[in-house]
């Protein structure tokens, strides 16, 4: 099945449960001579980690990645690089009166219709503290695009309805962005998300919400023009983030109310560069970069675990009542910025490596 | 690059230009013993050709599509199944005139950014012809899946402005949305839909839309939760179609809005089966099928191609006006419902070959 | 499944049945702006085709290679490569006296046990027709390896008992190698060849063989030291070369009865370039190509189609006598000579673009 | 690049330097609802480990495998099942002396040409200690495969010039195999063996092998007939072991001397079974099981660690004699047998896999 692989040249590969004795991954097709910066992997694993603040889940990980192999003194090899982090704080108890139920919205009952056994502590592979390694992964794919010029912010522009309006300028500062728990560049608006996931945790809700990413720097010819276009690419990659119900780019779905005239972008020249002077097309044309901001958006839906009483039913099919019981997310977008980061970077070095491919000579 | 193959098991590998001598497909991975229409698969074709009605592009092509191999009196052998259609109607000359020229929003710019050379007669592999192939495969997916019971219908709910409002019940019946061009359930409206486009074609401009699928019938147990996830592939398949610019299932973007309580689906047992009392998952948890209807929703943005004069700048950067000219289609998203239909056949029967090898014995 | 395709970033997709309409191809990841020879194409499909002498089979094919897309006024534009021959001299009525026999050392028996199904009609997929678009495809892949210097060059030095002995200095010359109709560059040797050939198709009967390959002028750099071994790659795809039994490189068998003082290949300058004494490494170490001649070996079995009477049994398990009739070979090893080489530009070419992947910058 | 994984279905990812940290894998793909015999896995590790006999090299080497993931009460989960042995006793200082040297006929330097960089230490991941995982991998494989009735057994044919003789029968007995150092059968000819392998470990020097492997047990049908053929995925398995020079299967090269009528494989009935009279096939035919014994052999070269002084160059291309030192395996092929016996399972259970694909229904 191969299914826990992720890229085509730089490729991830991850294993663990949230409840195992350790998450990891390999991740292969780094080119060599590149020196890896361990303190900046460490700092993305720490920006994703639950217990960062008192909006998000209790849970106390260290996540301190440990390198088993990859690296010469700091410098790629060109041989796979192994990342592991030993999961420490897993409660598995706090999961045992949910061993035989399918919790709502959960993949319980589905990982049970596919596999026939699931570890139900923690959610088993299913949690998403699986992404920590695509974090870990994704910091290292930064560092390649940075040496190319190619950043990635991303920031939180919705948590349920409370909305940065559509059209308002965004400031794409990184500290600005972290300056809040929330992660959104605006102040004001970041502080009424914030209200919003308190109240939401009070009620024992979860609450959903929406992360933008823009990449910018990126030189245009890069992806590729039918089965592997960028952007189908960055969708699947944040379609596989736990929770993600949507992808868009450029225009997206408002692009669907547009006339033709209105959307198309007009190419002008600017010194030498040929750049559009709008930008709907989210800087992606028939799957291939043009060299202006690549820009995306990526929707995740409210946390299924309440803290709530749920009906349901277990195994064997017996309607019941479920309690709500354990630590968890209100609101999981602001935790889901580095994973869109991260994921967008896995991607992108990946069609960096595919366009060395593309010609003679 | 390998960049013109799709699905793992169940895999499409296409070529051909929109002005070559043919385009054509090669599909592996079939399995042996099945007994395919044929006829069905010219009638998918037929429904994504051109000229079909007054609202499509005028150029004429019969699509007839040949079987190179693969079958053995109408029935498959386990080996490739090659489809080839020759391209009769192929006006190159139509294109001269911008054989230098960028369009824009275009593919033009970014294929030379990245090959360096692009063949411009009629957009070459860029074109929206290349999806003939994949409805042509989808088509034989589609049979594979019937005989598993399950089935895929798309229509029409949105043309720019004009759409089917949130929560109205749609009647899922192929009869009703083949009885009007634009493809939409929904008489009433999709006579406005009808009327905006015939007005957007007047003036020379197009139009964008949206395409809701639906796949019934599909048993819990499909997908795969990490890499895999059912929605990621189908967001990265429907991505892959021309004009795209966004993908949900389920609440989709609309689920960033609401609340864990509301969101929750319920499971409840239904005679024997396990189902859930809403379907905000949109049939699929931790990307796995629960059962229920798998929904998901499809944006394309206004074809670029315009009967009016543009700006843009040609290959040495130089600005001029560009002015329209060759057939189009006034709007794409009554064409796309087939390839939409197609692509979600695609991914599900590679996932119906992959659920096969999740469990000894 | 997608077992009917080869290589990794250069990659060959085949289809076609012996005596189906067209047997064909596509190849994927050939860079842009790469000017082709198509007569060169066709030159080594001559080299390959049956009736071309009268030790070979009496098979009548034109063989003419039709070009369906990927080239623009013949320079690669980075799209797909699509060939297509059509069969013309297929007499299936010549197979229908052993529809339902299992022919011995034929692949009747294995393809119904896979598959439950086969077109017995001249073997099918079976036949070594298909390697005709292997041979097609790998002269595409010569090219681009003449244009960085590799030069590919296989003869045959066993037929049956007679061989070039061990240890003779051969002259890669193609000319002396295409002189004679068996494809050994030793002359003499050839006519012993030649007549025992001629003697076991007048028996009715078929002889095995070698061929030898030779790379020369790859630079040392090429390959990948696990899974990805040059000559792992060239094993693999010699090995799917019909009636393939074995496959050594360098020292090979032989090495297996070496002392390492004797065997290893001592390291000196010349001029400035790093050289090695002898080449007991076949010019591959660790799986990385060390800028010496690549040299490996194949072996070749006996063809299973004799003009003789043969025990076997039918689809039912009966036990009956078959009656040798129809065209063929008795003995493949001259013909395999361009199938060799072609595999090997196939090989080379992917590692060729691998390696543009191994380093940053 | 990706080129450290092996298998499609049942894929095997590896990491780790020779004396790096660990060495690890990640296996993918294993279905659920296995039950794995977790000390079957610590004795086919034990069986290839280091320091085992006077014959072998004395590094020493707990190699204690921990299970990361993918079992949930020894059970497989269908998570991918991860594995580390933790490097105990690598002296790194032995290695210190040879930094800038190029061994001969070792990858220093085709590594240095191909990645600009390598870890000098114990041959980084160059070394053999690589396979390791491939037998811990390959252990859950025969499990799987024991399941369905295949049984895999290897053992040395050939040290030197010292060999079990052609035609000779062999009984296929693990504890007869594995009662002498050398894993050869015959007793009387394992004595010679070893007597040889002392001889040449007290000159300082090194001599080559031949491992033999038969399967047992597999039915007729698996495999595939064109680029998945069974035996081409069992060459390119066997090629890529450290040392390995060449691979044949059936009559191999042998195969290429022969004639068609004496190498045939008559097809008879047995009971209820179609059976061959012959096995000069080696149980494959077309690519696909015949559901006779599949036999094939695997030809080793000597180390090339010697412990005698060599002349060879370093990094800057200066020529100088290195002297011997170090830890070393006088003859590799007894710790090969447990290598290629898991090679093999990880090939045939790939093929297990890939046949449930084979047909509809």
């Amino acid at each position: 099945m191969a299914s826990n692989s992720f890229g085509r040249h730089f490729r991830l590969t991850t294993f663990g449960e949230s409840h195992g004795p350790a998450i990891g991954c390999i991740l292969d097709g780094c080119p060599a001579g590149f020196s890896i910066d361990l303190e900046a992997i460490q700092q993305a694993l720490d920006r994703r980690k639950p217990g960062q603040s008192a909006i998000t889940s209790r849970r106390k990980e260290s996540d301190r990645v440990e390198v088993l192999s990859g690296l010469l003194d700091g410098t790629t090899t060109g041989t796979p690089i192994a990342l592991m982090i030993r999961n420490i704080d897993a409660r598995s108890a706090d999961y045992s009166h949910i061993a035989d139920v399918y919790r709502p919205s959960h993949a319980d009952f589905t990982w049970d219709s596919k596999f026939g056994i699931r570890d139900h502590r923690g959610g088993g592979r299913s949690s998403a503290r699986e992404t920590a390694m695509w974090v870990a992964a994704g910091a290292i794919g930064r560092q390649i695009l940075s040496s190319q010029g190619v950043r990635i912010t991303a920031y939180v522009n919705r948590v349920g309805t409370c909305t940065i309006p559509e059209g308002q300028e965004v400031t794409l500062d990184s500290g600005l962005i972290d300056s809040n728990p929330v992660r959104c560049p605006d102040a004001e608006i970041a502080g009424e998300m914030e209200a919003l996931i308190r109240q939401v945790r009070k009620e024992g809700d979860t609450v959903g919400g929406e992360v933008t990413c823009v990449i910018s720097g990126c030189p245009a010819g890069w992806g590729a023009p039918v089965f592997q276009k960028l952007h189908a690419d960055l969708g699947h990659a944040m379609l596989s983030i736990n929770a993600c119900k949507g992808f868009e780019y450029g225009s997206g779905f408002s692009g669907a109310r547009m006339r033709g005239s209105q959307h198309n972008d007009v190419f002008i020249k600017e010194g030498e560069e040929i750049r559009t002077r709008t930008n709907y097309s989210g800087g992606i044309q028939g799957g291939i970069t043009n060299g202006m901001d690549i820009v995306c958006r990526v929707a995740f839906k409210p946390v299924a675990t309440l803290i709530q009483d749920q009906q349901t039913v277990n195994e064997e099919g017996k309607e019941l009542t479920m309690s709500g019981k354990g630590r968890h997310d209100p609101c999981v977008v602001p935790r889901a910025v580095p994973i869109v980061e991260a994921m967008a970077a896995l991607v992108l070095t990946d069609h960096y490596l595919l366009q060395r491919l593309a010609r003679v000579g």
